[in-house]
């Protein structure tokens, strides 16, 4: 290492550190974000039930588990599902305030970065007209996707859509019609619908799956040779552009 | 700095490394890449004649420049352009060539992530088949740009478009009414085109400029408050979604 670490800075109490962790690989932390998973007082973090949490799995060292009282066991849409989640976030809030107000730094870690489809975002409206908040940004999954497929993503002017795969099959289409390089995220159980909608866009021949980029397990193969019916939670397919090479 | 700076690896020599170096603040490097600024033998980067470089100020270390014979004093649609960069990449690629021939290892310096509209790209596409490379994801320019707006770009389902400001402005509309969430990057001399294109669109009262985000002299201001008729050519802007808030 260089110089450059002694430029991560410093940590003060009472402040909370939203830490964009990267896509997985724990070599892609920033600089920033490696120094204050060192320095904070608290490391929290968001995990599904059961499960160990990506961001613990990166970073290494943990204090606080923030755990989903639900993640994708019933519909994102449903009543159910946002009355606990809301709740869920509520509580986690008050806890954190809690240890703003003792003085204590935390550090909440992202998976990716922290402003991009993140569960510290809920964490920091409620807390951000009232305690200091340092962002983090970070290398987003979808970085680290495109990385290990080892394919540039857009060149020149394309431009690039980046969808859920909750979108309903047709819209899906429309968006990948309009487009000349996309991401479809949260793939998940939606899988089989989106191979539909890349075929229906005409895209299929350009289409890959990446499950997991850059972490131990990752999984990359074109779609159309992805049978599955259901992909992992932490999957993507990527649809580079075809701009300008000059 | 903690343990997770002993991550960062190694280097081989006879390789091109293509190193991601964030948006601008040097704290926003990644393990991986500041490793490897200190360690290749050789570090090079794009510059526009007359200027630093962007990629050079957020690392320091230098030793090889490769200056751009045009950039944006003609439309990068000319055949004058296009015939002038191309020559450019093809005599740059084999100088790189010739280092990694003789052994060197060469980290290339790209302005946030190599993979996502960068220089790098076209050395990668003429060099990857004979020689390995190693590309090191980085933070996003736009990354760097919503943090240090504050602004989370995407809540939830949202969908984003990124959108070169080159595209015409109905063009621009279109694909705006069709996405919860942009980012509009090149904005440079067509920010005139792109504030009228936001507006109809309905998008004005929402819409950020962010000038140099992460760098020291940032400009970060409402679009509608924006008037000049030519933004820098590192602005960009930010129409943060309003997905679901939990």
């Amino acid at each position: 290492m260089n110089s450059l670490t002694a430029l991560a800075g410093t940590v003060h109490g009472g402040t909370l550190y939203g830490i964009g962790v990267g896509p997985g690989d724990v070599r892609y932390l920033t600089l920033r974000a490696a120094a204050l998973v060192g320095a904070v007082d608290v490391v929290a973090f968001f995990a599904k039930q059961g499960l160990q949490g990506n961001a613990r799995r990166i970073v290494g060292r943990v204090e606080m588990r923030l755990e989903y009282p639900v993640t994708d066991e019933i519909p994102a849409e449903s009543a159910d599902y946002q009355c606990q989640i809301s709740t869920f976030y509520e509580k986690t809030s008050e806890a954190l305030a809690g240890l703003l107000r003792d003085g204590k730094s935390v550090g909440l870690l992202a998976e990716g970065d922290p402003f991009f489809y993140s569960s510290f975002m809920h964490m920091w409206r409620r807390l951000e007209t009232d305690y200091p908040i340092e962002v983090v940004p970070g290398v987003t999954g979808m970085s680290g996707c495109w990385t290990r497929a080892n394919v540039p993503i857009t060149w020149g002017n394309d431009t690039l859509a980046v969808l859920p795969g909750t979108l309903a099959e047709e819209q899906l289409v429309e968006r990948l019609l309009l487009t000349d390089a996309a991401v479809i995220m949260k793939v998940g159980r939606n899988l089989g619908k989106v191979r539909r909608a890349v075929e229906a866009a005409g895209l299929l021949s350009r289409a890959l799956y990446v499950e997991r980029g850059t972490m131990e397990d990752e999984r990359i193969l074109p779609l159309a040779e992805c049978r599955d019916e259901r992909g992992a939670y932490f999957a993507m397919i990527l649809i580079p552009g075809q701009g300008r090479r000059l």
